[in-house]
């Protein structure tokens, strides 16, 4: 079974662009890269004012290349003639990183050359992943196609959120995480640093924090500033996240004087919302503020620092008289109007500190200053509301990865859908949006695999035009650029092979791997209530090996359709029946192996079941032939369908809907 | 402001009866009631085959008569001559009280006498219970009106649940009650007696479940048959719940070895959904249950024993290869198929014991034998789907007193909707539904108010026609019998002043009473969002005293529906200026109370919002008159409006939709 392939005028149009560029005009011939032309190493060279970060871009473009198996590229002097590929800056970009810098860049190639242009460093990097994105192995040749390209993104921000509070993320999965952003032209690191489960930043002037908030795992300020230095080399801002007043345990085990209600405070080991919070009426919790985020605003050089502000239940603050009284006699209401008033008096602190405040769409209430910046998680329409109301605004509903949906769905999720009501004034507040990799089923070993590939159809959502919205092309392009991606350091494609191994021990890992292929971890919340689950319980499991979304039941769900849209004369069932076969017969070889190990016990049940359902896709393709089935056999295949579908081992049979398809066309009349 | 009446047709119809009976034709006249009349006392004989409770039921209506005010009857000897009120039984009624035993009875009523006939007791019970509540003072004379009544429930199965779990219900309060029930021909006590919370009945056989389960606050055996017996005598069946697998801490801390999972185990102390489970893949665990449901089916005499089924995580078997393996090797799928099989043990052990199995409506599971109840707690399609399929089922949904809802809400549910798709045959699966009083935020002061009077219009959806929908009618009756309850015992009037009195300590309690009066406690499951809750957080704040449903708040409502229908020219708008001028000056008078008491923080700002409300609903009222307002008194009034709309102190302002009535009326062109 081989991906149906996408139209040739999708490929004609986007190639294996990813993001796809504002405008491409295809040419004729390609340039050849290095040796085999007889040209010798192909020769890369800067002109204009581009500065040290396009140097060193372009030492990591042919180290990229090599790994590849390409020639290496050898770098030429400024402005040397006969450079193979020319990358040219009008200036050399701002010292720090602003959400209005320009990133557009156009890209010529000819057999003869290749030239990026920019206004500045940042569009010639973005040019040059896109050069790379080009290059590709053509028989014993390394080549790039013909093209001119003008391209500038759609959004000025374009972020992921890394979450390293409830599961630890080191440095170095950090760095290979941005690495992957800049190829897909991400421009926005929001590093989300403080949790009820961990505090995981180093502060000098208030070390309780980290020492007692963190279990040690924690980021130095040496190691920030290394991750931000590394950003933005490659055209990437770090905004920093502190959330408050709630999600403040881990602050309150170091410093219970912050906190609305008594103490003592220990690091939360569980998921969910939790009520410690920051008590807004006590003029020291606001010089406490004073201190932590003037030291942050110093370590972090970007515009803009994000408070969270999300999920404050409130239940201290109503338990508390002397607060309720702060509240009556300021006139206030409740604890949206204190929520309100704390986060003015923490505007006001970062203002002084020369910040712009963000915060998640609970800060979104009457008072608010018009400059801060509202990230909207709850759904559009508070986004929306934002812009309306005047605030710069950045969307993060439908963008979140932890949800284990499809690439295609983040892909449908639009900052600006085609029906937005709001006027084009408006539609300048929509800064872009963040994909979110929120942590409580995410390890470092995992964390690849949760991020790519769907990051990229939401960095392409953002960068490239709203009218763009072929999933079957953006799929093709996904399976090439992901797989590229490895050749950074990501391990999403390998990892969860690594976990199957660990798991089948001395047995083998195949009949393993072929469950793993077929099935996805539940979807949204659904994964905490199957188990009991703390920040210490391993994720080493089918469910952390399994893919968010599975290639193999998609690809098989095309080639269902395919197989039904063509004449029942002229089908050719084969590529079905292997597959379905393999499922079928799997369960013998990996019940062996489950049978011997405790850990795989929950995968028993799901492995019979996929048995039954290849068996049953395999009786549907027989009927489909023969054109015979009774109520009874129908009767039968739905009840196997409809048990199949529950889930265990907290994941879902991925295959399920496209052998529904066959069992529904098999029992149709008409078929 | 006065209760706008009901109609003159309702009246004449249904008189003060709640339930309304199935045929009632009204007669001319009276039957005087003692002395006055010249007659002496009244004298009140029993008939044919009567057993001991109507004897004992005669002595109570007397007792009762008396603590109205009337003069006391006199028991004359059966068939003595002369009698005022007649009971009549063809026979004493089955040993122990059955689902489908005859409640019916016919009561006559002329100037010369009354008499009740029934099939047997329990109807002369019912019977009796019309009787006393048709009797009324009339000038300085008791009398009942001239009346034919031929009556029988539509549903055998009219229910309340009791969790004595959550929060302790002692004997006594259990007991009061009963008699409401009685009362308003009530004749289920669900008795949900274990909980995560608490192991609430003595076991001799298991004594551990009841001493390390229960922090000493359990029912007794001999207390267990005093309940019964008291239930017994009043028409009362008692349906002991038993809930497992899951909700079944509180076994375990005294018997972990029933558990999935390891312990210890300590008894909850809050309130959610808790992963405390069975282990049904143990042989020991139905050996345990055998002893256990043997020593409970041999206590409780009823046919029925209810055991739960609800809200099981699955958690501890999904965590434990064992279970995994267990439920692989004998072919089931998931925790559904294992808590079948767990049901199918439990309902043989029950069956072996003489009693007919219950559980909540998560039991419904392919494979559950056709005798068991099934309850519905989470929809009424739950309910259809099981009469459909052939179970006898009880509805719930719809009854949860927890929420707060109103009587009109629970009184608009109904076991058999109007539009209800099912046949004759299914609709006789269909026994009738169970009030459910939940207590989370229940204590032994405050559970009457939270019962009664909103009970009893459940108790006539079960008892009388379907077509009687009149809500206007209910809240007349209600209010006459629900004040009659208080001669039972019942405090469901009085304690929520009680609350307010310790509130205000020293201070005046009016201001606090006037504020107590026009508010709700927050519905469904709200409360618990506002504070952190355990069972020893004290229940004796505002929302403990306010009624769950605002009687000024409804009457103010229908006042303002009055005046905004009379044409603007004979308006009388003083009944509402008073009411809003008191509402509006309370804020001072309260406001001293409030400062001086720490508890009284949180009303603060409510009661502030309420002088708001008040003075705009006044200033509504002038515009009403003047037909002067502007946009911008408008767009203030309704921002005020939406401001105080906020929940504080866990209430919420009922008399707000009225106002916004005024302000919309006051702002509408054509006013």
């Amino acid at each position: 079974v081989v991906l149906a392939s996408a139209t040739t005028a999708a490929l004609a149009q986007t190639h294996d662009l990813l993001p796809v560029p504002r405008e491409a005009s295809w040419g004729a011939g390609s340039l050849v890269l290095g040796e085999s032309d007889g040209r010798g190493p192909a020769r890369f060279a800067l002109e204009g004012r581009c500065d040290l970060r396009v140097e060193r871009a372009l030492d990591r473009a042919s180290a990229r290349l090599v790994r590849r198996g390409a020639p290496r590229p050898i770098r030429v002097a400024r402005g040397k003639a006969a450079a193979m590929l020319v990358v040219a800056c009008a200036h050399p970009g701002r010292p720090v990183q602003a959400v209005d810098e320009d990133e557009s860049y156009s890209l010529t190639v000819d057999s003869r050359g290749a030239k990026i242009e920019a206004p500045n460093s940042l569009g010639a990097l973005r040019g040059l992943e896109t050069f790379l994105q080009l290059a590709r192995r053509e028989g014993t040749r390394w080549v790039v196609p013909a093209v001119t390209i003008r391209d500038a993104p759609r959004f000025p921000w374009r972020g992921l959120l890394v979450d390293p509070c409830r599961h630890w993320i080191p440095v170095d999965v950090v760095k290979r995480t941005l690495d992957g952003m800049a190829a897909v032209k991400m421009n926005v690191l929001h590093w989300h640093l403080t949790e009820d489960q961990g505090f995981r930043i180093e502060s000098r002037r208030f070390p309780r924090l980290h020492e007692q908030g963190s279990d040690g795992l924690y980021y130095t300020q040496e190691q920030v500033r290394e991750v931000i230095a590394y950003a933005r080399d490659l055209g990437i801002r770090v905004v920093p996240e502190f959330d408050m007043p709630g999600h403040t345990t881990s602050w309150l085990v170091g410093h219970p004087e912050l906190a609305a209600g008594p103490g003592p405070f220990a690091i939360v080991r569980t998921w969910g919302i939790f009520d410690a919070v920051f008590d807004p009426t006590r003029e020291e919790v606001y010089a406490f503020l004073d201190g932590f985020l003037g030291e942050m605003a110093a370590l972090f050089p970007d515009a803009y620092l994000h408070i969270g502000g999300d999920e404050v239940t409130g239940k201290p603050w109503n338990e508390d008289p002397r607060i309720l009284d702060f509240i009556y006699q300021r006139g206030m209401r409740d604890k949206h109007d204190l929520q309100v008033y704390f986060n003015t008096r923490v505007n006001e602190i970062l203002t002084r500190h020369g910040k712009r405040m963000m915060g998640w769409d609970e800060i979104l209430q009457p008072g608010l200053p018009k400059t801060v910046v509202v990230q909207s998680w709850r759904g559009a329409q508070a986004l929306a509301d934002g812009a309306r109301q005047g605030y710069d605004v950045i969307l993060s509903q439908g963008y979140y990865l932890d949800h284990m949906l499809s690439a295609a769905t983040h892909y449908a999720a639009d900052p600006i859908p085609a029906d937005s009501p709001l006027t084009e004034a408006e539609r300048r507040h929509v800064l872009g949006g963040e994909a979110c990799m929120w942590a409580e089923f995410v390890s470092p070993e995992t964390v690849d695999s949760r991020v790519w590939p769907r990051t990229a159809a939401i960095a392409e959502r953002l960068w490239s035009r709203a009218d763009l919205r072929d999933a079957d092309d953006l799929y093709r392009r996904l399976e090439v650029q992901g797989a590229r991606l490895e050749e950074l350091g990501l391990t999403h494609r390998s990892a969860g092979l690594a976990i199957l191994r660990r798991l089948a021990g001395s047995h083998p890992v195949e009949p393993l791997k072929v469950l793993a292929d077929v099935v996805e971890p539940l979807k949204h919340y659904q994964r905490g209530q199957t188990r009991r689950y703390t920040s210490e319980t391993p994720l080493d499991r089918l469910v952390d090996a399994a893919a968010p979304e599975s290639d193999v039941a998609r690809r098989f769900g095309r080639e269902v359709e395919r197989f039904l849209a063509t004449p029942a004369a002229s089908r050719d069932d084969r590529g079905l029946r292997e597959l379905l076969g393999l499922w079928r017969d799997n369960h013998r070889a990996l019940d062996a192996v489950a049978a011997a190990v405790p850990a795989l016990a929950e995968v028993r049940t799901l492995s019979r079941d996929l048995s039954s359902v290849g068996e049953l896709g395999l009786a549907a393709l027989d009927r489909l032939r023969s054109a015979a089935t009774t109520a009874e056999w129908q009767a039968q295949a739905r009840l196997l369908l409809d048990q199949a579908k529950v889930s265990r081992a907290a994941v879902t049979l991925a295959i399920l809907p496209s052998v529904a398809r066959l069992v529904d066309a098999a029992a149709a009349p008409g078929r």
